[in-house]
């Protein structure tokens, strides 16, 4: 596609917000349209978040249009569908970097720009940071009204309902836009869900729009008139019109979020006459205008580049499966001669391989939505019914269902299996995706067993090994992307818990994994022998319960010992350092040293790149290991071929 | 008040359910009325949750009577009504070890009881873990029909919504009681409260409640029929009528919680006829029955051993204030000159000490409810907006909050203050109240700073630390009870990022305390002079930062080095041994011990007793310091007095 031929006159003279408020209604309808064709083209270079974003085009020029953006807090929930934000606030000529090492951010980010007052990238955090900018300004500080845009996935959690329950109290003038497409990344689930299409798919919805778009202009007392006559001909009736009403705010919609008068009309009046809290009931169509994302079954969710005349995304070819549908396909094998396994995702059931699960088993499924908290203790009532439950949750989005895991799960000894992937750095989603804190957080835990794959052959036995385990919970976590590439078992082995697997031995280093690190330590050992030293490479396996016997051997029988993990402090190397100096044996001259994640955020690259950031490559652990063991300085820098 | 003048012969002959479900319906009533004097005489002995108990007296014995458990399961949320529940499931002759040593659980838990399938002591994880039991219940396990009980408190937490939303969309049978009572422990605050005052304060009320226990009993055409008509009527109108409703359940309701015969029709008919999810609004009083309960603000929620006739409670002198009235009062005083502070509660004014804060600065302090993701968030827009939030949580139900700590203030490095309570084990509430984990899964995020105080002057210091903090989030961490006397300062100081302090120099054995174990480090430090070892005590202060130069000289010019915190594995000690392997001050012949909390939950008993349980006394510290500096036995038992 010729990118000349795409002129854009109207966009290239909004340099910032401010731009688009001395505009005509049908100039700002111009710049949407070629806002649109511009983040079509932008994301055909470098993948990302398409359908979210095309789907709130009209109303990103509208908010910017109508509200006073920066002063004003204009908050996105999850933020993946801020690209024409992006576009639109001071950033169109980064964005062939989006996503990239060094670029912007995929998602709203507060170090990036004043007009992203709080950065997402989990969901329904908005409408709690949007009531805390609206008592900072109803306490004097230089901040306007706040605006939280949340989708009708993101709503259904259990944070947006507190943050709804707290501001409707509250009662303070703050706009919530519901920006309803029917989708988050899978087709939503769940009772607000249905209640959300009740609400749109009246048989008298064009009427009801037209209707209200025309309300919402009008004065107050005739406004509210008409209002209440509109809700009894459409059958929202009652005092108290709808659960949002019911909750203390003002309920406006829904209105279709693609037309830019119906827009610009109901935020203005929205804005003109607002006194406490107004949800706007915003219809739109997620991959609205480019039919491609329309006509597929996610509207391009998460896309690679594409070619923006066809839609066809590049695929690269794999080179060996991913952990994700290992993961899948083993729980599947299993299930099909247990009974007793059942799958929770929370509204991931591609991301998380559970939908090949529920392609041999769909009875057995369950997606709770974006609904972590719940999803957890529902695990634990089924494990307490006697059924094995696998509950497959981002290492990210783990930390959602913490106080559950402590709770209901660790404290009764009920055994829930937990499918951590998305564990360590996961490249171009960045720091807000990164699972760093799960085996810390876990390992904490009485009753608790903790496993990492250390390639997807390991994780086959690892599904094998959380399957016969009904002791208590256990968990075991495994990378974004493809595996190793290993020959794959036939069927998985069960584990023993908590023993380890020496794989080479030596006498000098111990290297000791703990899980996807152990090919970058195999190629570690390769560059301590070639400095002349000997290397023990072990594989924990478990974080918890550690392999006392391992770790006693490797301790002794070495001069230094190193930890190897994709994670924080506080997680595998914490739990060996604590074991060690328990049993005595950090009193004599073994040099210890814990490799993990580094005490800052890694933001976006390629995750190969994001270990070296992080230092944790092949050469890092080496030249950690040398100097431990005591080489000299030329012996390490050979072995590194520095 | 004489025992043997409150005779029980109707009590006295149930031994178990089973043996409510031959009576009459008015010998159910006078098993009721016995057992309230019961739990009121029991209570008045160990102390515990009265109110709570006391407002489910009828409900408890229509329930068990209506419904088969143990094969139904039955699911107290929060668990800490369940002393009637006790009572008549086979606990009644150990009631009066309630809360102690070895003895009952103050709430239900799966190990003390078959008619306990789900414990609990954390709020609003009922509904999740009944829709697990159903699912279990439709896969064939054996168990009958789940049913939640929950309290109007509890149920406006975002995850009681995500089970209700997804139980909804389930549309599985399955119960739902809403204990409506008013109160949790203060006043409900929130949208969500407002609204079921609503259902309930109907001019038609009791109209609506009879006509309800009718229609309840009514075959089911004829019942719809009713009931649509009492809703015209009542102002509960439309297709869908309540919230619940919209949410997929069948709503019955209010009815009367001290009606038996009310409470009795309204579930027979329903186990008789329900098909799907179904919720029974059911409006107690707190303290029902008890004069002294029923006047009283909190409604006795928790109370000291009383005089039953007069409803006195016994209250212990204290010898020194507690560290939340310390951290209170500081709070309070910083803020007279500070306008920018502001604190946040999730439903525990008095619980945090929020209600000093709020007492002298109403506009200024935010309840949220039971909503720990929402109000960590929140107090980050707080933060986001300039202000400087005080986010007041105990350190177990924080873990309701992590992703949020995580996501929304450590990488956004948001200046959130976070006041912990309840750090350590805490007592009689037991294992579930433990705040075990937080400095292990605060000191592992970026951007995080990690305080506890030594004492109660250490606390107002950190106080002043945190609001002049304004460089990212800081938290501090403290124990349930009284301070240790110490002189107090007349304002707080300003205490210096990542250092602490040394309180006397040795050479020999180093004892490194973080937080309020510190009184009984100095008493080890004692017992280890006695055995002729010179010992350096010191106080961290802070988990994070590590105060690299103090560790450095306590590994150089130590044999040994113990740190010792009230908290589990993976915290303060994790850190200084993951610091001490990486500057190689490991490497020699330094013995290192780390005193955490042991790999178990620990039982509820007097807080000292669960210190002894878990290993903490001075004498394990002394010994644990003496055995690594290589004292030998004999000198070991001599300092000891063994």
């Amino acid at each position: 596609m010729d990118r000349a031929a795409k002129l854009t006159p109207h966009l290239d003279r909004i340099a910032s917000p401010a731009d688009l408020r001395g505009l005509s209604d049908s100039a700002l309808g111009d710049v949407a349209a070629e806002l649109r064709n511009e983040v079509i083209e932008s994301v055909a270079t470098t993948g990302g978040h398409l359908g979210s974003s095309l789907g709130v085009v009209e109303l990103t020029v509208a908010l910017h249009a109508v509200f006073d953006t920066p002063r004003d807090k204009l908050i996105w929930d999850v933020g993946h569908q801020c690209y024409p934000h992006k576009v639109l606030t001071g950033r169109r000529d980064r964005m062939a970097t989006l996503r990239q090492e060094g670029g912007l951010s995929g998602f709203t980010k507060r170090s990036e720009s004043q007009y992203d007052p709080f950065g997402a990238a989990h969901s329904s955090t908005s409408i709690s940071a949007a009531l805390g900018f609206t008592i900072g300004r109803d306490m004097g500080q230089p901040t306007g009204d706040a605006i939280a845009v949340i989708g009708d996935g993101s709503i259904s959690a259990g944070m947006a309902y507190e943050a709804l329950n707290n501001a409707g109290a509250e009662g303070r003038r703050m706009f919530v836009i519901l920006n309803d497409n029917e989708m988050s990344i899978a087709p939503p689930v769940g009772a607000m869900s249905k209640y959300l299409s009740g609400l749109y798919a009246s048989p008298l919805g064009n009427l009801q729009q037209a209707a209200e778009g025309f309300e919402a202009a009008l004065p107050g007392p005739l406004r509210d008139h008409a209002r209440r006559a509109r809700q009894m001909v459409t059958g929202a009736v009652g005092a108290k019109g709808t659960l949002f009403e019911e909750l203390g705010f003002q309920y406006i919609g829904p209105i279709n979020g693609h037309d830019m008068d119906q827009l610009l009309g109901v935020l203005r009046a929205a804005r003109a006459r607002a006194t406490g809290p107004v949800l706007i009931h915003c219809c739109t169509v997620k991959g609205k205008g480019y039919a491609p994302a329309e006509q597929s079954a996610d509207k391009y969710h998460g896309v690679g580049k594409f070619d923006p005349a066809s839609g066809a995304q590049a695929k690269k070819r794999p080179n060996a499966p991913s952990y994700t549908k290992v993961f899948g396909q083993a729980l599947s094998d299993l299930a099909a001669n247990d009974p007793r396994i059942v799958g929770v995702t929370a509204a991931m059931p591609s991301g998380t391989g559970m939908d090949i699960f529920a392609r041999a088993h769909p009875a057995r499924m369950f997606d709770v939505g974006i609904a972590e908290q719940h999803g957890v203790t529902f695990a634990a009532g089924m494990a307490a019914s006697g059924l094995k439950p696998f509950c497959a949750i981002y290492s990210t989005f783990l930390q959602r269902g913490y106080d559950q895991i402590v709770h209901d799960v660790a404290l009764q000894n009920l055994p829930v299996r937990f499918a951590i992937d998305r564990a360590g750095l996961v490249g171009a989603d960045g720091a807000t995706h990164a699972g760093a804190f799960d085996v810390g957080y876990l390992s904490a835990l009485p009753n608790m067993t903790v496993m990492a794959a250390g390639d997807e052959a390991e994780l086959v036995h690892m599904v094998a090994t959380a399957a016969a385990h009904d002791l208590g919970p256990i968990a075991f976590r495994y990378p974004r992307g493809e595996g190793e590439g290993v020959p794959m078992p036939e069927t998985g082995e069960v584990l023993e818990i908590g023993k380890g697997r020496v794989l080479s031995e030596g006498s000098d280093v111990a290297l000791l994994s703990f899980g996807a690190h152990l090919g970058e330590c195999r190629k570690a050992a390769a560059k301590i022998e070639a400095a002349g030293l000997s290397v023990t490479l072990a594989d924990a396996r478990f974080a918890k319960p550690l392999d006392h016997a391992l770790l006693t051997r490797l301790a002794r029988n070495h001069r230094a010992l190193i930890t190897v993990e994709q994670g924080a402090r506080g997680g595998f190397g914490a739990m060996v350092l604590h074991t060690l100096a328990q049993d005595g044996l950090l009193d004599g001259k073994l040099a210890i040293r814990t490799m993990t994640l580094p005490d800052r955020f890694i933001d976006q690259a390629a995750p190969d790149a994001m270990y070296a950031d992080a230092g944790l490559t092949a050469t890092d652990i080496a030249a950690t290991a040398l100097q431990a063991a005591g080489a000299d300085a030329e012996m390490v820098l050979g072995a590194l071929g520095a």
